[in-house]
C-alpha cells in the first residue's frame, strides 16, 4: 500500500508542512509531524497516522519501518518533497504524521502515590521546555502542567528536545494555573515555586511527599501571584555573579533532588 | 573621543563580522565580539577594547557605557553597519571587541583548595557549553578543561548563554586530556566520569574533597580512553525509556549534587 509523492504542491505535503509552521493547525487537527528515524520508530503504534519515506532511503529502513507500523500508509517521497515537509535543514528521510497524545489536567492532578509535579509558566524556548519533558520522565515525574503562554509542546524543535518523552510524560494545558495549585494543595500535594527571592534552600525540604514544583519564564522568572499560590517559595543557592540559572536546569535540579531523595529513602 | 562609522564595509566592520563567524580569526587576534547591552556592560575593564553604540540608542545608554568604561573608543554606527557586525537577528545597538580571557591548564589543574572541575570532552552544541559555564559558575566550581573537539567557547552563540561566566569561569583547553586526568588523579582530585553504563550512582559518592567530573559528547559520550583514566564511572539513574540526559542537565545534576554535599557539611 505504498503511494508516491513527486509534487512539493501536493495536499498532503502542504498539510504537514503547514502543521510544522502554525500551532493552530495543530491544534485543529489534533496531528503534528515527527522527523527523523529515531523518533519516528519511538512513535507508540496508537499514535502513528502515515509515514513518509525519501525514495532513496536504504530498503532495510524501509522495511523496518513497515514491520514496526503495520497497516500504517506509507508515502514514497521525493527528495524536494521531504525537505518541504521537514524542518530541519537536512531531514533524514523519514517522518510521520502522528496524532496528538492528550490528557486532562485532572488526570494529572489526580495521579494517585506520591505524585512529582512540573508547573510550568510561559517557558518560551523550545529547546528548554524538550529538555525539561526528558529531564522529567529521567526523573520519574508523573505529570506536567503548562500555562497557556508556553511554547506549544508540539512545535517540532521542542518535540525533538523531548527525545520522544512527549509520548510518555502526562501533560496538560491549564488556562487557570493559580486554579490548579489550588487543587494540588487540597490533596495535600506541596507546592515549592523556584524563586530567586525563595528565603528557603530547595535541598532543605522533604520531598517524599508529593511534590509540585513551580518554573516561571525564562527572563521574568513566576508571576507574582503563581508565586504567592505556593506552599513554600524555595531558592537554589548560587556561587558568583551569576543572576539565574537556566529554567531547564533549575528544573532539573529541582527534580532531581525530589528523585535523590526518594530513591534515598527507597519510595 | 567617539568616531562615526557609516559602511558595512569599513575595515573594522568587517573584522568583527569575520570574529563572529570564523574560530581560527578569534584565536589568531585573541579578541571576540561581545552582543548587548547586558553582557557589554558585564564585561570586566580590562578585557574591554572598544564600543560600538548604534547612532540612534538612548543617550542615557550610551553615557551609561561610556561611563562604565573610561578611555575605551566609541564608534557609533549606522543600524545596516551593526547588523551587519550582530550574530543576532535583533541586535540591541550595543557590540564591543574584548580581549579573550586566557588560562593555562596548569592553573587550573593545580588550583588550591578543594577544586571542584568539569572535564568537557567533545561538547558540540553551543547552547550546552554556555550553559555548563553558566552552570558551573552558580555551582562553585573552580575551573574547566575542555578537549580540542568542544565547539569554540567565543561562538557568539557559547558567549551568549553564558550570561557572562565566560569572564569569571578559569578554562583551558587541553590537547591531551587523559594527560591531564593523571595530573588531577597525582594531586589526589577524585576523577568521575559520567557514564551511562556506570555501576555507581552519582548520589552515592562523596564529593566533598577535591572532585572533577567528566561530561562527553551530546551523542557519543565519553571515548572509552578518556572514561577508562577516571578514578570512577558514575551513573545517573533514570527512569522511564530516556536513553540519556541532555549534557547540560548531566553536568548541573553532577555540579549541583557536589555543591549540594559542600554546603551541607560546611566546606
Amino acid at each position: 500500500m505504498e503511494t508516491k509523492i513527486t509534487s512539493v504542491r501536493n495536499e498532503k505535503v502542504r498539510f504537514i508542512s503547514l502543521l510544522q509552521q502554525k500551532a493552530a493547525e495543530r491544534k485543529k487537527s489534533g496531528l503534528f509531524a515527527a522527523e527523523g528515524l529515531r523518533f519516528v520508530m519511538d512513535t507508540p503504534t496508537q499514535f502513528m497516522q502515515e509515514l513518509f519515506i525519501r525514495e532513496d532511503l536504504d530498503l532495510q529502513i524501509r522495511s523496518d519501518l513497515e514491520n514496526r507500523f503495520p497497516g500504517i500508509p506509507v508515502s514514497l517521497v521525493t527528495s524536494p518533497v521531504m525537505e518541504k515537509m521537514a524542518d530541519t535543514r537536512s531531514p533524514q528521510g523519514v517522518m510521520a504524521l502522528v496524532k496528538m497524545p492528550s490528557y486532562s489536567a485532572e488526570e494529572i492532578i489526580s495521579g494517585s502515590g506520591k505524585p512529582l509535579i512540573m508547573i510550568l509558566e510561559d517557558i518560551q524556548d523550545p529547546g528548554n521546555l524538550g529538555t525539561i519533558f526528558r529531564t522529567a520522565e529521567a526523573a520519574g515525574v508523573t505529570g506536567i502542567l503548562l500555562s497557556g503562554g508556553c511554547v506549544d509542546v508540539f512545535n517540532p524543535k521542542v518535540i525533538r528536545s523531548t527525545m520522544s518523552a512527549v509520548f510518555r510524560m502526562p501533560f496538560a494545558l491549564c488556562s487557570d494555573l493559580p486554579e490548579a495549585v489550588s487543587k494540588l494543595k487540597d490533596k495535600g500535594i506541596i507546592v515549592c515555586a523556584a524563586w530567586l527571592r525563595g528565603s528557603v534552600p530547595y535541598d532543605s525540604l522533604s520531598y517524599l511527599s508529593g511534590t509540585a514544583f513551580m518554573i516561571g519564564n525564562e527572563a521574568r522568572g513566576l508571576t507574582e501571584e503563581l508565586a504567592a499560590s505556593a506552599d513554600e517559595k524555595i531558592r537554589i543557592p548560587m556561587e558568583g555573579e551569576i543572576e539565574s540559572l537556566n529554567a531547564a536546569i533549575s528544573a532539573g535540579i529541582l527534580m532531581y533532588e525530589a528523585y535523590r531523595q526518594r530513591r534515598s529513602a527507597g519510595v
